[in-house]
């Protein structure tokens, strides 16, 4: 999506003062169809679609595709109805759908009749599948070829077909029951350009070969075959092997980098923004995901208080354990919130599976005790440093409570940070749901409660004495 | 990078003791060759080279390419080199420095001179810029074209150029000088099957509508300019224009992924593991690199002992405080490690811009006052419900503080937790590296101190009395 440029607005509104339309042509045509959207984009919706109109509708659908989706929401629901059904139907078949979900219901029951019945059918299929699910991602313009073609009829069809914008770089074949049995590529096509009366049974990839997505299958499938075979677009089938669509590259990398985002959010405790950006996501919706999880965090915070007030006696006669108790905490945190984002990193990215789990558990032995022993030495240098001398000094051997306990948490949590995901997704949770607040809060209630019951079995027995 | 599959390892092991040569071709060319390398990958490297040997040089490469970077580092150092020398040409010239990067230098310097001349400066080219420059993600095979060409004669120099695995769906114009002067793509080209003395430059695009990176470019510009306008490659340019490669597709989301990834480690305080995986790195590579950033984040928990061994006094005479000092500190962590991450993911996502931040302020401010509203109100209900009633009862102005320190302490954390990473990137370092467990740090040592020097100055008085 583009942001708005307001360098050329003066002249732009010039143009539609003096109505010029050869001008408006020129202008449109004249840079990259996302640099012309970002220039528009600076103009009321209504100044935008008096130049719009002004260019051919193939253009008039580009540009619009590189909108913002508010404004194009706001330029659908305020311009003619007719105009804005053809226009409509000149768009990727995936993008018009998912901008059609935020217009008011109204609008889109005025429009969708002004449709072909063709594009209104299309335009509902794609509605009636999940969010995520990839019959929501898929685009159904692609290029239709059939079995007993040759080299120069599929070129031929290239011409025939007209929406054929996403996916010119391969063409699909089908049989009479629009099932898919082969694809040909266009880079092979090219490569026969002089052997038109090939036919293209010889070359095109079939059966064992095809790699294809259900329209039911969740979008994160899609993402993992097209990150494994580097493929331009990845077909779309229904449960009969019916061919319905293709979902494209360029949507699979913003499909990627919103699971991904969605992830970092996760992990950080904030309930996904959907198709909200942080901006524009509204400050009441933003405060209520953020409140949610606050609150539920805080329940580790009330577990803590109470471990807490149950130590009150330990904490009253040995004050000066208190200044630790951060320290001891927030190390476990940390190292529980690098290992549960290491793993939960792994499993998005399909770098380990579930089946790991015993090789993930021996590894994270290892490195817990690793990393627990050089915390406690670095916590026991600074016990010393801060409490070992001058006024109220206690004595090294009492001060040894804080690396024993450092080595205790940061093991344990570190240990509960890396399987917890796992087990998460293996209830058919989203592991990341095992967000690194998380984390911290259970080892802050976990470290609280090794740290002051160290304390009262190895020092409260001498110091009541 | 597809994993290992060892379903058809003992008929593999049967057909080269049988030395079938005729059935090897056929088992490597009836998959899609990322399947086929998936099932060779349970072999041993020799074996795999004995198979792979028995099919032509192209797919050779291409099943090659599929294979993990460790194997295909394997079968690069122990078999013969003038074969090597030989899969090095035929592969994508991005992913080739990738893995020979990964090769023992003594190997590599064996295998180079036994390339092309051509080649081998191209993998020198290649080799010569920064990691994570878009010089080292460019692949240098694509289709040249000259300004004059026809239809006809572009379409011949498909067949011409034989190194045009990856690029075919763009070819590219350059002048005497080798710079870009236009693109072709093969879609106007495809269509224009049958007009093949119309002259390319009518409809190449040209001058104004192309978007180039520069190869010392972050590779971040490519995947910003991809996403933006939806590119199947972008052409890679030299300061004086000239053409030296692109960058494609897969290769953007592949960097797109890595990208987030590395975001969300450094999020969670673990440096980025660069080509690693998780649970290929190294056991001490992985816990130098954990370690560190847990040792810098023990600076933050230090100051909080020091801030609690000053206190002393407050803590010593009004113990029930302590129980509600994980509340206090957590509260604001949490809160300030969603603010972080929501500015980061936008931030990365070029959602946001240094621009915005006023807006950001503004809002972080609002929403700073709603979320510590509605946590004082959560941590006034909870100091009541434990220390309210019963033994040891604290009154409930007393317990007022609580509320007031959470509130405090989370509307600070909030505004840091989003202004930071603006902050970071005003200078130029990494806005992730305002990692959440530094936000939390900063808010224990922050939390601590504005709680107790409330009750120094609300409670203490009257507790002394």
């Amino acid at each position: 999506m583009s942001s708005s440029n307001p360098l050329l607005l003066p002249e732009l509104r010039q143009m539609i003062a003096s109505n010029d339309a050869e001008e408006m042509r020129v202008f449109c045509s004249a840079l990259h169809p996302a640099s012309t959207s970002e220039f528009l984009s600076s103009l009321e919706a209504g100044e935008i679609w008096t130049i719009l109109l002004e260019v051919d509708a193939t253009l008039r659908a580009e540009i619009f595709s590189y909108f913002d989706e508010d404004l194009q929401v706001q330029i659908i629901e305020s311009c003619p109805r007719e105009e804005i059904a053809k226009l409509i139907e000149e768009m990727p078949s995936d993008d018009r759908v998912d901008v059609l979900e935020e217009v008011e219901q109204d609008a889109v029951d005025e429009i969708l009749p002004l449709m072909s019945t063709e594009e209104r059918e299309d335009v509902e299929l794609l509605r009636s599948y999940e969010d995520d699910a990839c019959g929501a991602e898929m685009s159904s313009d692609f290029i239709r070829l059939h079995e007993g073609m040759t080299v120069g009829q599929a070129i031929a069809e290239i011409g025939a077909q007209t929406h054929l914008m996403e996916t010119v770089y391969y063409l699909y074949v089908l049989d009479d029951a629009e099932r898919l049995v082969g694809i040909v590529s266009a880079k092979d096509l090219l490569r026969r350009i002089n052997r038109q009366d090939e036919p293209i049974e010889g070359f095109m990839k079939s059966k064992g070969t095809l790699v294809t997505v259900d329209a039911n299958d969740r979008r994160e499938e899609a993402i993992r075959l097209v990150e494994k075979y580097d493929f331009v677009a990845i077909p779309v089938v229904d449960c009969d092997g019916k061919m319905l669509g293709v979902i494209t590259h360029d949507d699979v990398l913003d499909a990627a980098v919103e699971e991904l985002v969605e992830n970092a959010h996760m992990s950080a405790a904030v309930d996904p923004l959907g198709d909200e950006t942080y901006l524009d996501a509204n400050l009441w919706t933003l405060a209520r995901k953020r409140f949610m999880w606050l609150a539920i965090l805080l329940f580790g915070a009330i577990t803590t208080a109470i471990i807490l007030k149950f130590f009150n006696d330990v904490t009253e006669q040995i004050v000066w354990l208190v200044a630790f108790l951060p320290m001891v905490v927030s190390s476990g945190g940390n190292c529980g919130g690098q290992a549960a984002t290491l793993v939960v990193t792994a499993l998005a990215t399909d770098e380990i599976s579930l089946d790991d789990w015993k090789r993930i558990a021996k590894r994270e032995t290892a490195m817990g005790a690793i990393l627990g022993g050089l915390m406690a030495i670095c916590g026991y240098v600074n016990a010393i440093l801060i409490y070992a001398f001058g006024e109220g000094s206690v004595s090294f051997v009492d001060l040894l409570i804080v690396p024993l306990a450092v080595f205790c948490v940061v093991f344990i949590s570190n240990l509960v940070g890396a399987l917890l995901p796992l087990l998460f997704k293996k209830m058919r949770l989203d592991p990341a749901l095992m967000s690194n607040p998380f984390v911290a809060g259970l080892s802050d209630a976990l470290g609280t409660f090794v740290y002051l019951w160290l304390a009262l079995l190895l020092i409260m027995p001498f110091a009541a004495a």
